[in-house]
């Protein structure tokens, strides 16, 4: 089996996808052939990219707890690891009818898709409300099938049984940080508390301490090991976001692909902001209103590049910059001083830095 | 633990799910309340009542296959059996977003309630975006929690390993039955054969067939028996399906507590509708006119009453009433002939016989 990080691993992971797909085609065909469109759909959705971050951790940390890559257990673990990327289809179906995205990856969302198809077909009803109503059972389809994927991945039932309370903690947390996502985006809440727990429980949580926390469980890790992958992933996933965060406002369009200050339009609630607001409602009356007013609302190059400048002379990407330095330096001294294989930490180490000092 | 049809039954399901939700209050509140309150949501909606109908038949199966009501196993059996009503949450919560309906047992459905709160109190961004955005993750979290609710239900590893992949089906089974439920609605497929596959997806395998099954497989039952059960939870299910089709039209609203001729009106794809219109196609252009004209539109009482005994004279009515006793007879027949215990096979014939004599 492949190290994470390669080329080979993503094709791992998307073989056991792959396979795991051909095993439903039985069930799937029975049920007919509008089955057989939302399944292909869900596939076609799952196999077009994605860079396997979740299946990656969960490997790495199924490695570093002494997982032999070469064993017997490896075709079956790396088969759980990937089950990942199901839950995560599933998040991104439904947050993307919650968002009212229209394309992902350059393809339409999957409720754009089947709105487009009602249409076509010239069907009765509202496209719009077919479309959202399709992509719910698509979404609800993959998260079901996550939990089967781990069941029919070989993994022998002991390992199973570690794994559920971690997988059960992990989908709730994921669950609750798109809550808390759509309640921040709503205004319930503005302060930074908020907005670092919706890091916490949407990304930190969810993309890289509950994935290292499953594959120790599967290798049955002792106690230190775990809680130094749950200090790591905490630390790193949360610097992580921190980093989107910046890049949001001040990424270089060219290399993140994203037209420039696209966070400012769309008026989300990160912690950048969140510090910004607190800053200005502490020393400058004026910058507080000119973020109130501005943010989410349609913007130009000019007010994206005052508000920019705004945001900076508060001192809040300072801070954000301090917050990722320190979360940067807790997450790798926890696994330094872990039990964790050299291997293993040379390897996390590579993951974090790439993850919190990228440019896009 | 008690028989099933008891009231003391439901209420052993209830104290079941209630002592789930208690063990996920620690997690939940430690997410904060914005979680707390869609946990809370889902709670009430869980809890609010509902015949139980699935844990019931589940609790049967396992009975049937000579589980022990006063045995060790027992609490555990009971707690997975009631699982099932976290799955049939999520089902009913993203059916009312589907559906757009507004209420559901007399109470406003999830995503009105928090379309409701969100105008409540002032926030930002559109009402019954929300209200729909949020029901999604409720329904997303009922679906997770079951999974979860049945592996802390202290079933024994070999137990759960039986068990996953019936559940595996039945959950893929129901959401491809809703699947094709809005398919059906959105005018892809009006044949006789297409409503059937609805009914056999959607209620049959879902409601009745499945449940049994994963009780015998909680119970490692013989393939005789499962067999058994499977044929019986078909007929029946598809049976209370055509009863509910017959009431849904002709139901008297004193007792049903549904408007007379309800499904008339929303357009449902029956079977009843489909026998109608075949037969109407090949003998009665008139009548197929006025049915496709009519069915799915704003209707008075005089309407439905012309509708109904168009629907009777094109003999579908003796069609679905002839299918009702012949799935009836089959499914008694199979689980009479079946080594399923006397006491089960009773409970199975008073079962089958309320879901497909019923007049509400």
């Amino acid at each position: 089996m492949p190290q994470p990080g390669t080329p080979a691993f993503v094709t791992a992971v998307e073989g056991a996808l792959t396979r795991f797909f051909t095993t439903r085609r039985g069930m799937v065909e029975e049920l007919g052939p509008v089955f057989v469109e939302a399944a292909d759909e869900l596939e076609l959705f799952v196999l077009r990219g994605g860079k396997r971050t979740r299946p990656a951790f969960a490997w790495t940390g199924w490695l570093g707890a002494g997982g032999d890559a070469d064993g017997p257990a490896a075709d079956a673990v790396l088969t759980a690891c990937s089950a990942l990327e199901l839950v995560q289809a599933c998040a991104l179906i439904h947050d993307d009818i919650i968002d009212s995205s229209r394309t992902r990856r350059r393809f339409p969302t999957v409720h754009v898709d089947f709105e487009q198809r009602h249409r076509d077909r010239g069907w009765a009803g509202d496209s719009a409300h077919f479309g959202a109503s399709v992509a719910i059972l698509v979404g609800d389809l993959a998260l079901a099938w996550a939990d089967d994927m781990v069941h029919a991945s070989g993994l022998d039932p002991a390992a199973i049984a570690r794994f559920a309370p971690v997988w059960a903690s992990m989908r709730t947390e994921v669950l609750g940080g798109q809550l808390l996502d759509i309640h921040g985006e709503a205004g319930a809440d503005e302060s930074v508390e908020a907005a670092l727990r919706i890091n916490r429980y949407k990304t930190a949580a969810y993309t890289v301490e509950r994935p290292l926390h499953l594959g120790a469980a599967i290798a049955d890790a002792d106690q230190g090991l775990v809680d130094a992958y749950r200090l790591f992933g905490t630390d790193i996933g949360i610097a992580f976001q921190l980093r989107d965060d910046l890049l949001g406002v001040f990424g270089d369009p060219a290399v993140t692909g994203k037209p420039s200050g696209d966070d400012l339009r769309e008026g989300k609630r990160t912690v950048l902001l969140a510090e910004a607001l607190a800053r200005a409602d502490e020393a400058d009356p004026a910058a507080a209103k000119l973020l109130r007013t501005s943010i989410g609302t349609e913007l130009d190059a000019d007010e994206v590049a005052r508000l920019r400048d705004v945001i900076t002379e508060l001192g809040a990407v300072d801070e954000v910059e301090r917050r990722i330095a320190e979360l940067t330096e807790a997450g790798l001294a926890a696994i330094e001083n872990s039990t964790a294989t050299t291997s293993a930490k040379e390897r996390l180490r590579a993951m974090a830095l790439a993850a919190t000092r990228r440019a896009a």
